[in-house]
C-alpha cells in the first residue's frame, strides 16, 4: 500500500452520513442537494503549521480547529452547516498523527451532522484548507454591512481566553494550575457558535466571528456598515479563569485584541432586542451587550467605566487575511 | 497598506459576475443559489510548488492550471461549472507575480462564466487549493462505477502531450523547435473538457479525467466498475507534434502513463454510441475510440496491432492522491 493510500483510508467514509449527499468521497466530485428554498453559504479557510497553529499542537486540536473556524464563518452568516471538503498537505505519513487528526475532525462533524464530501491529500508542508458549506433561507443571511447607528453590540461566550491559552503554551505567561487547562483548551478547541448563528437570523443586523480579535473584527463591521461604535471595556464578557489568571488590565487587552476566540459579535436594533434575547436564551446561548453602534463612521470609542480607554500600540493579531 | 492587503485587492472583485451569487467576496461566507432541479457537484484540488507545478512556472500557468484541474473534475462528472473558492498560500508578496496569477485565473473563469466567490490568502509555502462547484441535473452525473462489459472506451483530444511538455521543461528530452511551444503549452495550460462533460450526460456510462495517466485513471474506472478493459495502443489519439518529436514507441508511453493531460476517458454502450458521437460532434469535441470494457475484473489488456503490449516497469505518475 502506498504511503498516501493509508491517509486516504482515514477519509474514505466521510464520517457522518447525510441524506442530501448523493455521491460522497470516491469519485471526481461529490454530488449533493441543497434543500428547496434554501441558499448555499460557502466559506474557505486555510491553516498552516507555525502560522495558524503551533507545529506541536495535538493532531486532534489541529483538525478540530480547522473545522471549527470554518463552521464559525458559517455561523456568523447565520447558516446551518452541512458539508465540508478537506485538502490536507502533510510532509510524511505518521499514522498515529493521522488517526488522531481524523478522530478530531469526525468528532466535530458528527456533533454538527456535517459530512466530509471530498478533498485532496498531498505531500507537502503541514497545512490544511477546508471549504465548508451550509444552508440559509433566502434573505436571512447576517451581513457585516448592515449595522445601523443605535444598534446594540453583543458578544457571545467570553473573549480573550484563546489568546491567553496560546501565551501559556508559548510560555510567555504563567497562570495558576487550576485555570491552565480551561484556557489552553479554549485555544485548542474553539467552539463554533452554530446555534447562536441560526438563532440570530431575522433579528440581528450585522454579525462577524472573532478570529483576529474583537477590535479588528468589529472594525470590519464598522467599515462595511460605514458606522462607528462605543464599546464598554468593563462590560466585556471575560471568564473567571482569565480574570483570576492575569488580572483586569491584561484580561481587557486579551479580550480586545487576542484572536481565535470564535465568538460571534453582532448588532441588533432596539425593537428586536427582546426577540433576540428570547431566541438566544431558547438556544441556550449566553450573549453580553458590550456597547452601541454610532454614526461616527470609522470611529471605535473604547470606554472603561465611562472614561476613554486606549489600547497599547501595535496590539492585534495579524496572521490571517481573509478575502472571503 | 499591509503586504497581504495588496494580494487581497487582486481578488476583491471575483472576476466574472453571476446572477446566482447573492453575496460574493468580502463577508464571512459567500451566499449563492443553486438552480431549481439541479444538484451541486463539488470538487477540491491542491497544487503545491515543486510537487504539482514547476517552482519557476509562469504565474499565469499556475493559476490557469489550478482552475483547469478543478473544472476538469467537474467535467468528468458532467457538471457545468459555476463558482470557485481559492485558498492561496504565498511565501511573500511579489506584486508582478500576483498580478499575472490573477489574470491567468480570471482568463479561465471569464471564459467559462465562473465566479470566484471567496477564499483565503495566507503567508506560507507556495500552494493553492481550489474548490470548484457546478450544477448537474438529478441522476445525470457520470460515475466511475458505471462501466459495463461491452462498453466502448473513448478519449477526448490527444494524450501524452503534457508529459512531453514537462520533460522538455526539465531538459530530459529535446524536441524540434517547431513543436516545443505546442507541447510545453499543453503542460502549462491544460484545457478542461467542460463542453465534452456536459455533452456526455445521459449517453456515456462511466467517465474520468486523465490526471495521473491513462493507465492509472482507467484503472480507477475498472476498479470502481469491477470490470476489465482492452486498449488498442495503436488507436490512442496522439498529436502530430508528439509523434514527430519522440517517435511512436515513446509517444505510446507518454500517452499511456504521463499525467496532466486532463482529457476525458469515458465508456458508452453500443446502443448509445451513435447518440454520443452526435452530441460530441455538436459540441465540437474530438473523441477517439481506444478500446472496450471486458468482464475480466481488474485486467487491463494493452494491444499493439493486436499483439500483447507491455509497459516498462514503474511507469506512471504518482504525485497526487485524490480522496474525492
Amino acid at each position: 500500500m502506498k504511503e498516501f493510500d493509508l491517509i486516504k483510508r482515514y477519509f474514505a467514509q466521510g464520517g457522518h452520513t447525510r441524506k442530501d449527499v448523493l455521491v460522497g468521497i470516491g469519485d471526481d466530485c461529490a454530488v449533493a442537494k441543497v434543500p428547496e428554498n434554501q441558499h448555499l453559504a460557502v466559506t474557505t479557510d486555510t491553516l498552516i503549521a507555525g502560522v495558524h497553529f503551533l507545529p506541536d499542537a495535538p493532531a486532534r486540536s489541529v483538525a478540530y480547529k480547522a473545522v471549527a473556524v470554518n463552521l464559525s464563518d458559517l455561523a456568523s452568516m447565520g447558516a446551518e452547516p452541512a458539508w465540508i471538503s478537506l485538502s490536507l498537505s502533510l510532509p510524511h505519513c505518521d499514522e498515529a498523527w493521522i488517526e488522531e487528526f481524523a478522530s478530531g475532525l469526525y468528532e466535530l462533524t458528527e456533533y454538527y451532522s456535517v459530512q466530509l464530501i471530498g478533498g485532496d491529500t498531498v505531500a507537502g508542508p503541514m497545512a490544511m484548507t477546508i471549504t465548508a458549506q451550509g444552508f440559509i433561507p433566502p434573505d436571512n443571511e447576517l451581513r457585516r454591512s448592515r449595522a445601523k447607528p443605535g444598534d446594540w453590540i453583543y458578544a457571545t461566550g467570553s473573549l480573550g481566553d484563546a489568546g491567553a491559552g496560546l501565551d501559556i503554551l508559548q510560555n510567555t505567561i504563567t497562570v495558576p494550575q487550576r485555570h491552565r487547562d480551561y484556557l489552553v483548551n479554549r485555544h485548542y478547541y474553539p467552539t463554533p457558535r452554530v446555534m447562536a448563528g441560526t438563532a440570530l437570523r431575522r433579528t440581528a443586523n450585522a454579525c462577524i466571528d472573532v478570529s483576529d480579535g474583537l477590535v479588528s473584527d468589529l472594525k470590519h463591521i464598522l467599515n462595511a456598515s460605514n458606522c462607528g461604535a462605543t464599546v464598554h471595556v468593563d462590560r466585556l464578557p471575560i471568564s473567571a479563569p482569565l480574570f483570576e489568571s492575569v488580572g483586569a488590565q491584561a484580561a481587557y487587552r486579551y479580550a480586545l485584541t487576542a484572536g481565535d476566540d470564535y465568538e460571534l459579535v453582532f448588532t441588533v436594533n432596539e425593537e428586536q432586542r427582546g426577540n433576540l434575547e428570547t431566541s438566544l436564551s431558547n438556544a441556550n446561548v449566553k450573549a453580553t451587550c458590550i456597547g452601541q453602534i454610532t454614526g461616527h463612521a470609522g470611529q471605535l470609542d473604547l470606554r472603561l467605566y465611562d472614561e476613554r480607554y486606549s489600547l497599547p500600540e501595535s496590539s492585534g493579531y495579524e496572521h490571517q487575511f481573509d478575502h472571503g
